[in-house]
């Protein structure tokens, strides 16, 4: 068990160790954090070794220069120069935010980046500013389309985070596929079948092993199978992807670089790295900020009050789970996987940052 | 069978007759005809009925005075006063259409208005100005949120419409359940079960009867059950709900007034009508529109060509169906069910509006 800021310290350390300036190293420590607060560790340190990979093999540029490259006053093109996607994800976000000041919302679509960790953090940003924020990215092809055996797009995340006034705000956060990736790999290591609805064998035929991405299978995409529209989940898939990499220019779809170091990058790729998409609108754009956060409140408190089939359950509202975590973890620290916690130790010894 | 022209024609009197312009009345022709010729028949003249009932019984104002009450540059709050849903929504549209035009991008929430049938139709405007159009609507409560049986979100369903060179344009346009709720009907008059993952019983319960509904029942988000992924689909309508109408004062969740006029309107409701939210974005506010129609029929390309699972089967792009249905339907003509032709003869004749 780590307390959350000897964590940190050690994540800025090797970052800065590796060539990251202390504000990026800073800023990709709070996003894996943040990510293991909220309950999210596979968006947390476990990428570390895979991101220090990235970097190690040429693909990512510890020393970026993020520029805008086309804008108008209520959007903008950011070019990431391979930067971890954390730093030119934040970036982006801010554009988004100051164009909102200025003229009520702003959007911005970023190419030539990385994987860039939880989308919720960067939709989080806008909450502060009295904005909705959006934040989406697409990301290594897994998922099937409907009526395909080919993969053909990532589990393409959304989030969106809308403030209220007495209730903690809304934060929905979520991948446009049944499951995380990461699912997977825990029924696997737990020797469980995966429920129907998740995956597809090479042929296209449902089944329930969870190792099937090995063997030629893919994910599907939210809804599962096409009786129960999984042609709606590969629409919103889709749009995850064009926002983020045609609006931009980065890779899309099939030519959405691996995340991972040990797999090669596709030559000939149409765009640059992966791409992400940004939103933030002011609220007081729509109604005064007071209004719509006394409206917030009533919406959030009509749907936790609602009726509950059983005892045991209750109506959530996006973010609740998270944020119930985020409180619990930041008191108690972070406790690692024995195998993460020995991964990251060796990558510290490398750059001569301990992990004690 | 009856020519578009014909049925075109014959709503067109239908709504003047009713006090409607005679712009007015067009639109509301054109996008009922565009539903049935797109295959959408219960947004179609299915509907005629229930917009004269809400017109007769005062909920709908034929002639309203829809305003901005509410702007900045890139943003407007639209109030419909009571229009019939297709006349603010289209003027809602068009003026993020112009924001965008100026700015980069338009959005625009919109309150007191009613059912607005297709929002694929709103989200296509944008498509001859080179914009991505975005369309999103409240609608009825008849949904749970993931564990709850209380009816809180409407289908609410989103379109996404985004240009291409030489393909037809993406036009993504669904509900964000597994199904629209006419499908229930149609098992329903079928005599046939349902499949599980569609709705559930009053108590909570997976259940297979399409008549659920009327027995306390509710359907379900997209995703169906929590294991595959059904608070992803809450996430998801919840957003179209809240930017709707929370952003707009129109009314959110279980205040939304019905669409048919045989069921009361619940008092002391929190906004304002039905609530709508459109958006722009201008194509060449993030790169050269050339260059993006040129990677997205690189993209649809990749797309439609990916491997089918057998040869019954293809990767369909979003939007495809219904254009190929468009293009059968204009020139063969519409046919309407008998008990529907039934219905908006007996209507036309109270208005003195022939139907042959």
């Amino acid at each position: 068990m780590y307390t959350v800021n000897y964590l940190r310290k050690f994540i800025q350390n090797l970052f800065i160790k590796i060539g990251c300036s202390s504000t990026d190293a800073s800023t990709i420590a709070d996003v894996l954090i943040r990510a293991e607060l909220r309950g999210i560790p596979s968006h947390g340190l476990l990428r570390i070794p895979d991101y220090i990979m990235l970097y190690e093999s040429g693909r990512i540029n510890p020393v970026p220069q993020i520029n805008i490259v086309h804008e108008t006053p209520s959007t903008a093109v950011v070019d990431g120069d391979r930067a971890f996607g954390m730093i030119a994800a934040k970036k982006s976000m801010q554009i988004a935010i100051e164009k909102a000041a200025v003229v009520g919302t702003g959007w911005v679509s970023t190419r030539n980046s990385n994987h860039f960790g939880i989308a919720g953090y960067y939709a989080m940003m806008a909450l502060e500013h009295d904005m909705i924020g959006i934040a989406m990215t697409n990301a290594n092809p897994l998922v099937a389309p409907t009526f395909s055996v080919s993969k053909l797009l990532g589990t393409n995340p959304v989030a969106v985070a809308i403030p209220a006034a007495n209730q903690p705000p809304f934060v929905a956060d979520f991948a446009t596929t049944p499951i995380a990736r990461g699912k997977l790999e825990i029924f696997s290591k737990k020797g469980l079948e995966v429920p129907f609805g998740y995956v597809q064998d090479k042929e296209g035929q449902p089944v329930n092993d969870p190792d099937i991405l090995k063997k030629g299978g893919a994910m599907l995409t939210l809804g599962g199978d096409y009786e129960h529209g999984s042609h709606k989940g590969y629409c919103l898939s889709s749009v995850v992807d064009i926002f983020s990499a045609v609006l931009s220019g980065a890779n899309f779809g099939p030519f959405v670089p691996p995340s991972v170091g040990y797999l090669p990058v596709l030559k000939n790729s149409p765009g640059l790295g992966t791409g992400h998409f940004f939103g933030a609108m002011r609220i007081d754009a729509f109604q005064p900020a007071e209004n719509f956060k006394y409206y917030m409140d009533h919406w959030i408190g009509t749907f936790r009050n609602a009726r509950p089939p059983d005892k045991h359950e209750k109506v959530l509202i996006p973010g609740d789970p998270e944020r119930e975590l985020e409180r619990i973890n930041s008191e108690k620290g972070i406790e690692l996987l024995p195998a993460i916690e020995k991964e990251i130790r060796i990558i510290g010894e490398k750059y001569n940052v301990k992990l004690a």
